[in-house]
């Protein structure tokens, strides 16, 4: 059937690229990614799958003028090619602008500042020299979080500093310092955006830490939170993605700190590991909800279907080599266990190989469950 | 991830094998389609696509070697490569021997009596001439139902006869001659088994047909039926699947008579559309559900997650060539619409070119919401 869908590309061809796709594919959607891996996760699932640097001009340059529409998967796209193709007429989502400032860690908090969306104090440096500088005059305090204010993803880029030596330690890059602050939870908002300025938030979901690697450990949705303060995030997802200005998806990751208020931490203008659980938990899944936005029509139902919960199936500590999954006969006997694998081959600790979410009538009945299953999923090798 | 999920093959890649293809998409299966048609709806999100014949004893047995396990997407397939296949030990689903009963609508109406399976009274003739000399001594009555024994699909091969002029226009095949029943509703349960023994039994559906084209008119789970009948009807399904010794899916369609009587109608070994709903109505979609039954793994949760009603997107009367959808922003603008296309470049009148499924808190806004889409969405073709 030839209709009013639009020829849609992506930039990236990790999960995300690969969910956008599957969510693609009941409309029998024409979609492309761009992504120099032959092996990708979207790989099997793209209409097209074109090999390239998503960071490269002439690669998503060619690529772009190939679709309607183009999105991202990952933040590290060529800005440069973005803002070419969208004076060519391609329509880019989101706003190449938006990707400038949020590819930068100073830029997006300078960003936040400018707007009156609240934020951790924080300080910009150049470079680690004039860092010091401020260190040895007393400007900034230990303890501290360091941010890299390029290239940062997945914890990577972030370090917590509590002693002159760590700063010692650190890259000479551009960075950003924030004074530390007590967090009570972490909670997250995705919220999407169409063209004709429709908007439409999905409910706040609490996240917890893994402080060993950094990554996303344990996600709940709804919050454990009182409705005032899921309507007062709620509210500044908005504020945040009108700020913006983006069209497609919006990720706010936020600190609620023990006082009660609410920071944002950063952004994220494309689909979102925080919202991995709208697949089966929400009416309307991120991907889904995405391929809506960029085509400017009607946004889904963000209604919650069930309270739930998900998490990272990482690559167990000690096993690196040949990935192989155990415990598919538990998940698969878990009710309301959903098990979703991004088809790496190689395992390694700590490495994102998928994802599980738990769905049940009740939260703390998915809570259970998923901590059991946590338990019992583990990613090996044969070799070690 | 390398795991315990097994390489599977399905014998047809049109619609069915589409929706195979994308609930195994999560798990990254690896998921090959035999199937002549190079356009076909499942070739861009199966692993591999075969071209070839599945009617064709050579063609599925090289196809079959290339798998752990065989199953199907359509009945009309190659029994005796199957007999063969699971002579050299592949797993093959539903079993060949079950197979060759139901693509034989004589040999299905006598099973059904041998295992006490209510169903309409019958007879078999081998040809129509057989048939002519016991309509012409009075063995049968008309109005009766004429099917043809072999290779009926979508109404096809089935007739109402009124007339004695009619039986004279009746093709020269085997064929069964059912008594008209009258009918209150026309139900169907999907039911899946896998080889452990597990059986996990859908809630009811009622459909209803539109008399022009014999295809699925609309179709609302669950049925408006008491508890008791749901129960029977359920019960009755699992007897059936039993009873046919299958594992993976069974559709069981079921006449309600005026009298409160259920009847076996006709059964399916595979995914049928009456069961299209389970993919956002259902905790497990019936797709998702033949993967884990074909492989022995744990049955999902059939829990009905919301009442729905589902009807098929047909070609609009009067249009015959490239397809275009009409109504795509009514459809997203619709709460808990959620639109299936199946990829046809050509439409037809009557053509299945997809789906939609109305899920709704309750059933009658569901309904409503259908009605109103039904109108609004069209198929249609430049030229005429």
């Amino acid at each position: 059937v030839k209709n009013t869908f639009k020829k849609i590309g992506i930039l990236g061809g990790g999960q995300l690229g690969k969910m956008l796709c599957i969510a693609a594919a009941p409309w029998h959607l024409d979609i492309a990614i761009l992504e120099n891996d032959a092996d990708c996760a979207a790989a099997p699932y793209a209409t097209r799958h074109i090999m390239g640097d998503f960071r490269n001009f002439d690669d998503v340059l060619q690529f772009g003028r190939t679709v309607e529409i183009l999105t991202i998967e990952i933040e590290a796209v060529n800005v440069a090619a973005l803002r070419q193709l969208e004076a060519e007429g391609i329509i880019v989502h989101p706003r190449p602008d938006v990707l400038a400032i949020i590819q930068d860690k100073s830029l997006q908090k300078q960003f936040y500042q400018k707007h009156y969306l609240p934020t951790a104090d924080f300080q910009c440096f150049t470079d680690k020299k004039s860092l010091q500088s401020a260190f040895y005059s007393d400007q900034i305090r230990l303890p501290f979080v360091w941010k890299s204010a390029q290239g940062g993803y997945d914890g990577k880029g972030v370090q917590v500093l509590k002693t002159a030596v760590q700063i010692g330690h650190l890259p000479d890059v551009a960075c950003v310092i924030e004074q530390k602050i007590v967090i009570a939870k972490e909670l997250a908002v995705m919220v999407a955006r169409r063209p004709s300025g429709e908007i439409a938030v999905y409910d706040v979901v609490e996240m917890q830490f893994d402080d060993r690697a950094n990554l996303l450990d344990i996600q709940v949705c709804p919050a454990d939170i009182s409705p005032d303060l899921a309507a007062a995030a709620k509210a500044l997802a908005i504020q945040t993605i009108e700020a913006f200005d983006v069209c497609g998806l919006l990720a706010i990751e936020m600190f609620l700190t023990t006082s009660g208020e609410l920071l944002i931490n950063e952004v994220a203008p494309r689909p979102h590991n925080s919202a991995h659980h709208t697949i089966e938990a929400a009416e309307t899944s991120q991907f889904e909800q995405l391929l809506r936005a960029v085509q400017d029509l009607p946004l889904g139902s963000i209604r919650t279907r069930l309270p739930s919960v998900m998490f990272n199936v990482l690559g167990t500590i000690g096993y690196t080599g040949e990935a192989h999954l155990v415990g598919l006969e538990h998940i698969m006997a878990c009710e309301g266990a959903h098990l979703h694998l991004y088809g790496k081959k190689i395992t390694k600790p700590y490495r994102k190989m998928g994802h599980l979410t738990l769905t049940a009538p009740l939260a703390h009945l998915a809570l259970e469950r998923a901590l059991i299953l946590k338990k019992e999923v583990r990613v090996m090798s044969y070799e070690l």
